[in-house]
């Protein structure tokens, strides 16, 4: 918090302000040093893809007892800790210095958190039973299905994988990939995103989303993606075929033809978070610069590395960007709680597209800082640079984003050319005195 | 206000709000259009030294009835409006929009500012009585002398102008130049730094700050310094040569020795107001950028401008740019709010340094949106992008701010790995027992 | 050429080797001293558009008894100096380190060289006797007349200017900007770029060009435009009002509705040239800042300004970036020399864009370095850096040079895929064995 | 060949021309397809370190048959194909863009080729004949043991490992990673850098380079080093341990104390090598992005991606870009045929500095435009991206090279300032004559 001062923490309530050291020292002390045990605890081979490395379950364990659990879950949903977006996201900056186990340790990892919202904000009372406490609870895990290899499905409209209702029940075929959490022996469930009435003219209407539980017969998980050369284990991102994979119609989210409303619901906060975590990414990487650049045995020509070249004026860039990096974020957090996530997709966007893209940078140059070990399993930053690089595609592309900021500002054209030709004719009459 | 929600409005007091809103339709309303009568008025030739437009007056009259006035001075001056710096950082991010006009019209326009704030800090009450009332008054301006061109002055030690005293007199001998405001024939008075006592071992206390009238024998005004072909007339940035210029020792300011303590605490805030007028500017090049590209005569190869390129990405850019910009001033203004200068020297640095830079890179934009007439006198671009383009300088260069907030950050380190190893060692202990 | 070793010095003829020496010397010794007598002999006020400094005249006919004289037309006019495009490069680059007065001196100055161009290319033998030779003489001067302040003219087909024909005459009526050189009371003819045919169905079959006498009635020279503060007197880049402008059916060039044609092959070499002047600039501007951080009366906290933060660095960068610049336009003047500038297109488009954001990039670090005086009178550098800024509008702005290079590489696509194909195909069949 | 054309390929030998031509034949249609078939021969788990893909030697033998082969040694080796800097860089642009194979299918591989030239230039008879010979057939490969885990070796005299002579044997004990091409089975010999006298008063005679058979008692491989999640098997970059490994007198290179000496002379033509690899990547991932974004299955919002947003600018700034590096590499090629790699020191920092930055930015533009598969395994876009950034260290890091790079044009400083001087006196003379 030493970094931001803008957040008038005296303004925070003393209950969040308790919450947060409980978390900050919760993150330091319990799942940083955590890290390389789970790593250690990992499976070999395949493997790799069944065990939970036990550490986890025990974070989880103390996270709850603490009362660090499920504080995603914003003010509107009975079942949260009622903490704002702004309150949130100071947390979500924490759990962000140790991406890998904070999160999940916290019950706040992605995708299950976006999952929890659907449930708890669409779902019925037997869904809700059925995969909702299971969740709340850290006992199952879950996935969300809907990018496809097959087409370019930043634009959603283009999902191709097809839900046909045959009686009681719908039958979906088709491919999905890069479902983060497939992997996870633990992931109980999917949600699936596709086409029930291909053929209607509302092209935001030919979709559904659809419960499907992991172990239906018909489902085929191929491969993970590896990002960068990481597979994610034990979680990955999986390519997944489902064929002729059925479940019953009381499987809809919502009802047919909903499924683009509930991914919009969707996705807003869930932005936030994501961007909290990158700064709270971007903070560990500076700080690790920072120690190695002091290194007293990382000497080179007789001097530290922090008295060479650009580091400190490096430095001083990082500080600057994450800082004002994290003020945009907190300032769309601010205008969802002040109103809703609709309300403050502009600061969202603006959110979206700086964060990802300044952490890279920021990680970059620490690892440049590191040497080649910078770019090894000595040092997270490489395996944090692979992460936070899926982001700037993930929930929409930078492109995407930039070119809807940029058609927003310029619907402030017309006042604006307005107002200058007000102020050229005011100037006009006057100069007409002279 | 439109672009930024992080600062809640709300919770704004009424009577500020108020403020805001009068200050706001006086610089849409008053300054712009007054802006070209301002140009029509100039001195021609030498004239342009001599005439100061009338309607400039005429501004500052309605300025001062609307209680548009020195808003400039903080809560901790009895002579003050009793603005916080976040309260008045938004009023000069206003007057950055015309800041050919507002600044000086609401009596709020450096160097007066940082000179009425060392009269009212550390003058005596006749220096009070004989400078400062008719400051307050707007009924004279004032210069301050500091840069030299012999020397590399961003090192304030470096400065050479001598100050003898002899009998009850100082003597100032030594050439300054880039005095802004000292063209403006109403400018009656310097406050000029210079070294006393030169062979001081405290390289911080060899300095004095004198005050000199300007009409006082021995000073010539030798030239303007141009800024990219301006020379900024009739205020202008001056070279100005001392020989044998005598004041009496009450001229001295807090006292001999103690030039530098006075520039030291003249600093802060200042940089807080150049870089929220420097925000407003931005903003008014982000609006003359949206007004041109969707100017319908400004149609190329069958399309709007708009259409065109990477223009839409480079507005969305803009609006992020400007936008965590301003984050960073509020913020630096927030934390002088909350304790003082001082405290806040970091976030201060953090703004100076984006904030010319991102302004740059905005107009700069905006200019190539509008084709040559960019850089034309038809726009104000070129000329908002000559001054910004100076403020990488002023009060410090980029390199020293960005060195300074290096090593700032550098002080953390030895924190950061004592806590590295703490982490490491409880990993190594946690992994022993595996 | 110190910093070129890419084209071969030894494999460039000794003539040209000793016509280049010739001209460095030229440049270094009589032209850069001369650049202080040029400006200290231009007139005052309204004389700054009358008096042509006598130091240019005499620096002339030096150039010209030293043979470096219109050297810019290549080999394939018959009153050209035989240099190719490489040859013509090296010595523009040449004569860009004294910009103001160089170029003019040599009689190979902008506009002036395109027109020539055009004259001797598409002349007839009357409008060659009349006009290029008083050019080729450096009796006179010229001035092209293409855009316009009230359309998008980085779209030819924009322009508006009407050429009617009434009897054996043109009648031209409209309204040009940024008309460079017709400020010279030494311009003695436009070439003007109007639309004879404006309801012709090919869009390029619209214009005309038409050779106007400046003091033909009608012509009105409204104002200079200013670039950044500029005025750039005596040549000046004026509006010039056209009414009823009238002149013999004989002064059309190449023929009516041919306008398009002519400009078309006026553009490729002359972008060359500036590309090449600009590099030169580039250099000079290296210089300055070279000398500048390592000046003894500009140190600052006890070291030399090149010891500081990231000046080294900012240095290595500017020797990296113009050096591969200058490579890009070699590159493109070489593509010209061996085929012509048709061919060359893409690469000239490619130098285009580089040269002027690379040298205004290198310009601006060496302001930075120079401090506030970096900006003012008292250097080139601020006078340069708002000249190149022209250049990334001139002949086309950069967005539609990457817009037509973009489009140029994407035709590559379609080969690219169906070769990715085959290598799949060959993949596949491989694996199919194995 | 397309996309450059400064060298004059007519200028190149018609023998060149011919080798040329089969390379390019060989990489796209042999090597390019057996990518795949490289994957699937790949061994799994541990046997990735013990399988050679059976692929590959079915290359070589290819390569070989049509005189690809040791293409790398110089004009000076005897042992050499006679190709200059610029015709061998001409072919590594082209293995580079069959990065996996070609460079080894062709014995052209790091770091077998500068241990080669190493063994060519300073070997004794008995060392050439007993590991020059194999490596020359292609039967052994070799690695380079240099960098150090516990200092930085980016200054080589922090170099720990130690070298003792007991009677006619040298004992080496200290501990080497980042050793590239150790993991591999055909790893033979080690050419290890350490210090044999590390008291001596010269830090650069402190080191010696010594011959190590890879199964020397002694020699523990702990561990492949990971480049951001690839582990590049089976060749690897490794962890080594060297525990009272015993090597008789004879395995000395050139001599005691001579090793720094050794590595200077190795490191310039394999820069070059580098960095024309390097291009060969960047064009190929300008290609894979000019296929995907018009690839008309990943049309988006109702276009293909290449009418979306800047992604015609983005390609256009990576044709920019790549030929511009690519012009550095052949300029410091050029150099180093006319001289020697000595003279061309700052050619070859300018190419190592630009390129590798290049080609990061223009392959992570095209993972950009590939979607989350650009970066998966789908894709071979993300692991160019991680062998791409270690040049940022290799052979130095971008900080030391600029560094360098810097110094060496602030020499020209004190000859410019006098002529500067002279210019101004020159200049001061001719004002006095006005």
């Amino acid at each position: 918090m030493a970094t931001n001062s803008l957040i008038n923490f005296d303004s925070l309530s003393p209950k969040f302000r308790d919450l947060y050291a409980k978390a900050k020292d919760f993150v330091e002390n319990d799942c940083l040093p955590a890290e390389a045990i789970f790593e250690a605890q990992m499976g070999q081979g395949e493997n790799r893809w069944k065990v939970i490395p036990p550490v986890l379950e025990e974070l989880k364990v103390k996270a709850r007892s603490l009362g660090l659990w499920n504080l995603f879950l914003g003010t509107s949903y009975k079942e949260g800790a009622g903490l704002t977006n702004v309150e949130y996201g100071l947390i979500a900056e924490l759990t962000g210095r140790s991406i890998k186990l904070a999160p999940e340790a916290m019950n706040c990892s992605a995708p299950d958190t976006g999952n929890m919202e659907v449930f708890a904000k669409y779902g019925t009372e037997a869904q809700k039973e059925r995969w909702l406490k299971p969740l709340l609870d850290g006992k199952i895990r879950s996935a969300f299905a809907m990018t496809e290899p097959a087409v370019a499905s930043s634009d959603a409209t283009n999902i191709e994988l097809n839900i046909r209702r045959e009686g009681g029940q719908y039958v979906l075929n088709g491919k999905k990939w890069w479902i983060s959490g497939a992997g996870d022996p633990r992931c109980a469930v999917y949600l699936v995103m596709g086409k029930s009435d291909p053929s209607n003219e509302n092209k935001h209407r030919q979709q559904s989303l659809v419960i499907v539980p992991s172990d239906t017969p018909g489902i085929t998980v191929v491969r993970p993606m590896m990002v960068m050369g990481y597979d994610d284990a034990p979680e990955g991102h999986c390519e997944i075929i489902f064929k002729d994979v059925r479940v019953p119609v009381e499987n809809i989210v919502l009802g047919e033809g909903r499924g683009f409303e509930v991914i919009q619901g969707r996705l807003g906060p869930g932005r936030i978070h994501h961007c909290m975590r990158t700064v709270g990414i971007a903070e560990r990487a500076l700080e690790l610069m920072l120690a190695r650049v002091t290194d007293p045995s990382r000497r080179t020509f007789g001097k530290n590395l922090a008295q060479h070249g650009t580091i400190v004026q490096d430095i001083a860039r990082s500080r600057i960007e994450i800082d004002r990096a994290r003020f945009l974020v907190l300032n769309a957090a601010q205008k969802i709680d002040k109103g809703d996530a609709k309300s403050a997709l502009k600061e969202i966007s603006m959110a979206k597209v700086d964060v990802p893209n300044m952490a890279l940078q920021v990680i970059d140059r620490a690892i440049q800082a590191h040497g080649a070990g910078g770019l090894s399993q000595d040092f997270p930053l490489a395996r944090l640079y692979a992460g936070v690089r899926t982001l700037r595609f993930a929930d929409g592309p930078d492109e995407v984003h930039l070119a809807q900021l940029g058609r927003n500002e310029l619907r402030r054209a017309e006042e604006i050319r307005a107002r200058l030709n007000q102020i050229k004719d005011k100037s006009d009459a006057l100069k007409a005195k002279l």
